[in-house]
């Protein structure tokens, strides 16, 4: 867990390795950042009750998950907890308002008075933070959050059977820590490095994190309150996998439970501390062009034990660097570019190590840095290869992905397993596996992309969606998350993570030694045409009405095809062997630097470090241009004349941003 | 003027000359942007008039200056107006409000009840527009505004003998137009490029303008105006060259003059518009390097005939664009890297052009700029050189000005008359001509400095400040800023022409074709130290007793220093002939993209554009870091704790900017 005396292991291990001197990279050091954190109390553990009139408690909510092996046993595993949710002492009537965003809460409060109650939700459909942050406005005193078997057990709930130990699904007492806050990075210093002496706004101050308190539960209890709940029974919709009717609370319990004019009652202790969190950086210089990087990372801390999260990932980039160690320290090999890896602290409170690290060398990295790879939780499950990147990147990804076995299956390779699983059609292409977009913020890739504008991968193996519905790994955050069950459960035999370390070093080693970029403009232009042919879907006609013409959007992605296949075709028609080494780097930095033309520090002011405006998180949720999309769903929520004035303003960002990006593409003069 | 035939009239000539066989550019060619002008009514001249109480006109403001050629007698010259100002209809009793300053007013307040006043105030102290801006409080209802003869003409005031034709001194009538924007560029696109169909906000949302109309008139007018006014004496800095005591105003006219009991009535037309106003741009292509620039510019448009505004600058470039042109045409000579050439349209409105085609291109041009000369008016006077730029640029233009005769002085060089009038002591050189820095907006440099962060120079001939306190060339902006001015009374011979245009032809080669950039690092950091010094005297004392370190920034400073020194030492000790081109080109890029990384979109959201942390408009007036210095003089002022804090942000800032810079210029990895 981050900055623990284990962390600080983990830091000794990683140096340790890559200043190996048979196997280690050319340097590696530490990065310290003063961070913002939040921890319960250990002498003091948080505590939900249920207490009657008279305050005599009827019901205690476990503190720790259920032990099945020594693991969980460890005294250092945390108490289950919401990272950056208020402490504070609340009571009152218990609700169910299934997931906890902003339509349930809407729904929710149309047949019950929420003022005062504390409000059960279940895990999925609303960021964590935001199930408190939704249910404020409300007059709620508090949240709990729980996973429903159903959203993560494929419906199994025994111990006696079916969970693990005899299987993946998730013990009953298992509960999901993680950081409730929205924005990424380090909380007090807002686009600035968090160094001791950094400018910290007051504490007060954050926005997007739970203004009550909010504690997570595991499904054990939220059984016993949930199916206790008086009142209407909830819609189908947010029913569950428990074997009772999810009533919504009358507010508070049938007078026929157990709990009868019981409350429930939170004590939390949560503490916030400024404490110091390291990254390890690590390096290979490269030797013809050690200015341009190829940046590998992945976070170090966890929240329990972490086997999946983050140290699968982890263990893909330990035998990534001893392979290619090894190599340079041999003197057998030296990368055309450097690269640099991180060994990120603190992600799981906010992806913090990477975001001050993008902080602290803004200039640089935007400057210099090729693209960047994530390879976080490298096996979530073992089927096939998810991936999610800039388009442009989608080539060397499939190139890569040929070139590798597919895990306990050798007759064929990662790519075809891909494309069996998960594809798409492409006009360019046929039928190729699908890529993901990385509009989120879901792991340390984000600050590269969205604030610096890097094109980026994150990947991992990933479920077979015929066999579970599981919304991720079911001991994901929990304890049960160890070695004892990635091995058994999650990649028997570890072939899925050799698989990824396969796919993730050649791609890496495509990027930092190819003569060209692997990097392929057309299927950007492919991807922009879609979001294109979306938009004028969805909103043309309305954008007329409103006298905004979408002519503008529509010449930019022309242009950017036309000069995106130009170039293409310059860089097929290159004679490599002869070209002049300074024609080839004006095409690479003509294709690193594409995506930092997409950026605009002021398009999205409530989005924090949001600029990339065609991969920004897009709240209406429509493949297509997302400052488009989330002003179009507001203007015509509004129909406020200064809502469709913002339409049009961002219909003229990323037009003009496209066009800016394609003037880069084409003649250098 | 901007977008009036006479301008497209000069768009064909820079076409037809850049487009010239013989010694033309490589190419040429106009864009075009829809931009928002304000303009007088030709059929309704805009009128000030002082009436009595029964509404007869006492005496009435010129409303064309007095010609002394032909050139005041053409019909296109444009009536004295104010851009900008609002359109209205004022009557009020006139008050002297001095230079229109904050401190102006609130002085004047305390004794006259200002509300529907006119003030009359003299330019200077305060830019133009401000003048009406910071009258508004007060309740003034219109402002005059006018050109005190102690300001701009030493005193002298007769046009029978003294002025203009008889000297380069402005006569009676001269007015000096301008537009009263605060903010550059396009006002209802900011961030965007003014296309035709480009988001447009709504023009009561601009700010920076005058909320009240403001009219420009002549010296003759305001004589009769100031010379009648009765009340209290001003105070003796509020004083002018009138033979007569400039009163405050009853308000109004002493009951013993002409205008008793008169008011100044103010009728203005002004007209906003959107036009078409074009750049024209030429290009030279680089034999190595092509996808590096070097921009050269100037605006084309003026106010009236501005053989000085812009054209002394037009000509010159026009000379270097004629020279550099006939040795490509005849294939003895191409740079290394490319030229851009830039002929910006209506920069006299408010640097439209030039940022426009930066908003336009800002990633390909942040990219690729090594850097950009302006070369506005050529010629203020033929004294000696005036250059600013940014610090790194200071040995170029030394060593170019060491290779230029002296206008008239064929035994010394530009260098050494410069050094004669204008120098300093450098810890590194010791005696040196004293370079100006680029903090304000005057001029196209603008948006290539505070916006894209591109290293500039701005330069031009200038006056003997021991014969002249002319506070700019007498006939700026007027109707008297003709050929025959500038060929008589500002540079006979055009000699100071020619220093200039070799001068910056010479800077110009040495940016393009040399091997490695001409910058020296170094001489940055001794600017550095120096603002850091100047930020230790004054802060350090009251910054620790709000508990906020100057620590972090002394650190900045001195790794930028000793990184800097480390460069400049790595640059001259290579071995030039057998380096690789890609060793020259990571050095190259270090030095081209120094000063992108000072740039912080965010640290000054209320100056449109300025996002250099190093070289933003200071309010206080401080050579130090200007983020710091304006937050401390608000501190200071308001004893605020919220302001103190904001002390401490830009401490932050400008301390992990220069950090941040300080590592491009390390080892690259």
């Amino acid at each position: 867990m981050a900055t623990t005396a284990g962390d600080e292991k983990t830091v000794q291990t990683m140096l340790r390795r890559w200043l190996d001197d048979d196997d280690g990279l050319d340097d590696a050091w530490r990065e310290e950042y003063n961070v913002y954190l939040s921890f319960p109390d250990a002498n003091n553990p948080n505590k939900v009750t249920v207490v009657d009139a008279a305050n005599v408690v009827k019901h205690s909510i476990r503190e720790k998950e259920k032990p099945y092996t020594d693991d969980q046993r460890d005294p250092d595993v945390v108490q289950p907890y919401a990272a950056y949710s208020p402490a504070g002492h609340v009571k009152g009537k218990l609700v169910y308002a299934n997931q906890g965003k902003p339509s349930d809460y809407e729904e929710l409060s149309k047949k019950v008075n929420l003022t005062g109650t504390i409000a059960i939700t279940r895990y999925g459909g609303a960021g964590r933070g935001a199930k408190a942050i939704n249910a404020a406005p409300y007059g709620v005193a508090g949240v709990l959050v729980y996973t429903d078997p159903q959203d993560i057990n494929d419906g199994f709930m025994s111990d006696t059977n079916e969970t693990y130990p005899h299987s993946w699904y998730l013990p009953p007492s298992g509960v999901e820590r993680g950081s409730f806050n929205r924005d990424f990075g380090d909380l007090l210093t807002p686009y600035l490095a968090a160094k001791e002496e950094t400018y910290r706004i007051p504490p007060e101050n954050i926005v997007g994190i739970p203004p009550i308190p909010i504690q997570p539960i595991g499904f054990e209890d939220a059984y016993v309150l949930i199916c206790a709940l008086d009142g209407d029974a909830a819609p189908f919709a947010w029913q569950g996998a428990f074997n009772c009717t999810y009533n919504l609370g009358g507010p508070g319990f049938k007078p026929t439970s157990a709990f009868s004019n019981s409350d429930v009652k939170m004590d939390i202790y949560n503490q916030e501390v400024i404490k110091n969190s390291a990254n390890v950086m690590g390096i290979i210089r490269g030797s013809v062009e050690p200015d341009r990087y190829v940046i590998y990372g992945n976070h170090r801390d966890s929240w329990v034990h972490g086997a999946i999260d983050p140290s699968s990932g982890t263990s893909v980039m330990l035998e990534i660097t001893r392979v290619l160690g090894r190599m340079v320290k041999q003197g057998i090999w030296r990368p055309r570019r450097s690269i640099i890896f991180g060994s990120w602290g603190a992600e799981e409170f906010g992806l913090i190590g990477s975001a001050e690290y993008t902080e602290q060398y803004f200039a640089k990295l935007s400057e210099r840095t090729v693209a960047y790879i994530n390879v976080d939780i490298a096996v979530f499950a073992n089927a096939y290869l998810r991936a999610s990147a800039m388009p442009s990147l989608q080539s060397v990804i499939f190139k890569a992905s040929k070139e590798v076995s597919a895990p306990g299956e050798s007759s064929t390779n990662v790519y075809e397993t891909w494309k069996r699983h998960y594809n798409r059609t492409s006009g360019i292409h046929g039928v190729i596996p699908r890529l993901g977009y990385l509009t989120g913020a879901g792991s340390d890739y984000a600050a590269f992309v969205h604030y610096l504008g890097i094109s980026s991968i994150d990947m991992s193996y990933t479920y077979d969606r015929s066999k579970t519905n599981a919304r991720i790994y079911p001991a994901y955050h929990t304890a049960y998350d160890t070695f004892d069950y990635a091995s058994k459960y999650i990649d028997p035999g570890f072939v899925s993570h050799q698989a990824v370390a396969r796919t993730a070093g050649n791609i890496l080693i495509r990027l930092a030694d190819s003569l060209l970029l692997p990097f392929n403009c057309a299927d950007y232009a492919e991807v922009l045409d879609s979001y294109l042919t979306t938009a004028i879907t969805l909103y043309q006609p309305q954008l007329e009405a409103h006298n905004i013409s979408i002519e503008p959007l529509k010449r930019a992605v022309a242009m950017f095809t036309t000069n995106a296949e130009q170039l293409d075709k310059t860089i097929n028609s290159l004679d490599r062997a002869n070209e002049t080494p300074l024609t080839i780097r004006r095409i690479n930095d003509q294709l690193m630097l594409l995506d930092r033309a997409f950026l605009d520090p002021l398009a999205f002011p409530d989005k924090y470090a949001f600029r990339h405006v065609i991969w920004t998180s897009n709240s209406a949720g429509k493949a297509t241009f997302p400052g488009l999309a989330d002003a179009f769903a507001q203007a015509e929520l509004s129909g406020l004349d200064s809502d469709w004035e913002k339409v049009h303003y961002h219909l003229s960002v990323v037009s003009q941003a496209i066009e800016g990006a394609a003037s880069t593409l084409g003649d250098v003069i």
